[in-house]
């Protein structure tokens, strides 16, 4: 089968691969229906994050079941499953506390390579939601970005304590960015910052609830948004960038009390610990537990409730995967989606 | 009057200060009843902090009201009452939702001096909780420390979620530490780890309800505290020091969703963003909100229902308080009062 592979910063191929098998009863085979290039591949593709070459490329995917291990119950060759990039058991402890992500069995599904036509997801039962029937084609884009953006940005909203009398800033207008803004109008919020200076993404938070449209960044952001609120700083504050100064922005314009979420990845930041003292804000971040969220946004979807799938404004044929690192490298798109 | 001054690191006096008068119409004049050195207190004392020197000292207090100025409603004098290191109005929306050491009226006591016979007190029917009659003598050493040690270890584990169901860990054996277990108990916390290697403190743990001890510090503590909680690490830790090892040693032993409340002021400390990313902890402290728990704390003081006071192991009176701050920074004492 063909999938897409890493050989170093820069350069990825579509390469064969050999197909994926069942390794273990609890495993579940999948036909890919869709794939993506995430904002976090750009971290290996730009040299900054050092990796083990070739390394098999995606953690983003949706697709049909084709063969599930004998101890796998809940989920059936035939149906159109959504998974996200952990593989988790949902039954331990930390699975029933919500961080799916850090279940003590979890499995990273970067590692098995979801920019290919087949695909095997681990722990099939604790992983994979699947949806009610098999969705019309429209939707497929929107049940993948449940899969790690959505569920991503839903998170940070949610660890942001976005909700009905708040008013959310969201740093950051890529895709997680901007699926929390969509994130937090869904939680009721009552004003919502976007801080982005790109024309189509501003736009694009507008139609997903942004209120306010902030373009400065840095400390002339924080003065911003602590001008929009009264001087106070914002309730809820998400992080989706993953710099010192994106982080330190959301710190900084976060009220007392207030919340950051954040879920940029922090390569190289370091937060002061007098300033976080003296902030009073609540900090909560990390990798996404995406499955606590994934019931929830799979009926909100399949319901046309929401409609997270326009971030996608690329889509290109798996083959042409070097493309599309390309395009998110230089931000020409916002999100590839792929089709094997 | 007679009142502590701090001439320079390592150089405390009592000398003669002028008596504090009603500068404002909201300001309150007290009698202090008893006073105390604060572990913060020695960061200048060490040469840590930087004052402009001389600074009068302290910023705990109880005491017999003398004086109102003529927009305070609800202090009367005669009353005995409890106020936090900070003056805040209660009125603002920061303090409204709790957070009062960041009101936006805010006055730091600390430049008031309340190591003294008397005391000016800001804000004072923001600031100044009324005890329901003139308390017993033993009761003042705990209401005292409502004022702050008290205070801070409530938020600390209330920043923590500490409650039932919950292993909470207390990195810090000062007395905000041993009133973060006290505190955790009173919560409701089903088990409670104390990290101390001092025996009295130890001994005082346990008292206020400390089920284990351990008494390794940095990565040995966070192996005892993984080992007691079946790898997972606690659900609510509470950082009391200040420092860059207690800090880690706090996150890297919380289980990934649970939560650090951490108090002890961050001299330096930097926290990893990568580390703190993949920990999945909340995180959450600061300057405590005492205002927001003193009338629940002053009622379980003076109905005997908790006995903080015993942090103090040594009283002395006003004029010896050099003695005082040498014994806390040599650790030969935990918490030291002193009567004016």
């Amino acid at each position: 089968m063909h999938g897409a592979v890493m050989f170093g910063p820069g350069d990825v191929r579509v390469v064969e691969r050999s197909e994926p098998r069942l390794l273990d009863p609890t495993d579940a085979i999948i036909r890919v229906s869709a794939s993506c290039i995430c904002g976090s591949d750009l971290w290996p593709y730009r040299g900054v994050e050092a990796y083990d070459w070739p390394a098999p490329m995606g953690h983003e995917y949706v697709g049909i079941v084709e063969e599930v291990g004998g101890e796998v119950r809940t989920i059936e060759p035939g149906q159109f499953v959504v998974g996200s990039f952990w593989a988790s058991d949902n039954t331990c402890e930390i699975c029933q506390a919500g961080y799916q992500s850090a279940c003590i069995n979890r499995v990273p599904m970067g590692a098995l390579g979801a920019q290919a036509e087949m695909l095997r997801v681990p722990l099939a039962d604790g992983t994979l939601v699947a949806t009610p029937e098999v969705p019309a084609d429209d939707l497929v884009p929107s049940l993948l970005a449940a899969s790690d953006v959505l569920g991503t940005g839903w998170f940070a909203a949610n660890a942001a304590e976005a909700g009905p009398g708040k008013t959310v800033a969201v740093v950051g207008d890529g895709a997680v960015g901007l699926h929390a803004v969509l994130a937090a109008k869904q939680l009721g919020a009552e004003r919502i910052i976007a801080i982005s200076r790109h024309e189509p993404r501003q736009s694009l938070a507008r139609e997903y609830g942004a209120t306010d449209i902030v373009e400065e960044r840095g400390e002339d952001g924080v003065a911003a948004i602590r001008e929009l609120t009264d001087g106070l700083g914002a309730h809820s504050v998400v992080e989706a960038v993953g710099t010192q100064e994106s982080m330190m922005q959301a710190i900084r314009s976060t009220r007392a009390g207030g919340h950051v979420g954040f879920v940029g990845v922090g390569h190289g930041v370091e937060v002061p610990g007098e300033e976080l003292f003296w902030s009073l804000a609540h900090v909560h971040g990390g990798p996404a537990p995406v499955r606590r969220f994934l019931p929830d946004l799979v009926e909100l979807i399949c319901n046309r409730q929401i409609d997270p799938g326009k971030v996608f404004d690329l889509e290109l044929p798996l083959d042409e995967a070097p493309a599309g690192y390309a395009a998110m490298d230089q931000r020409t798109a916002i999100k590839v989606l792929l089709h094997p």
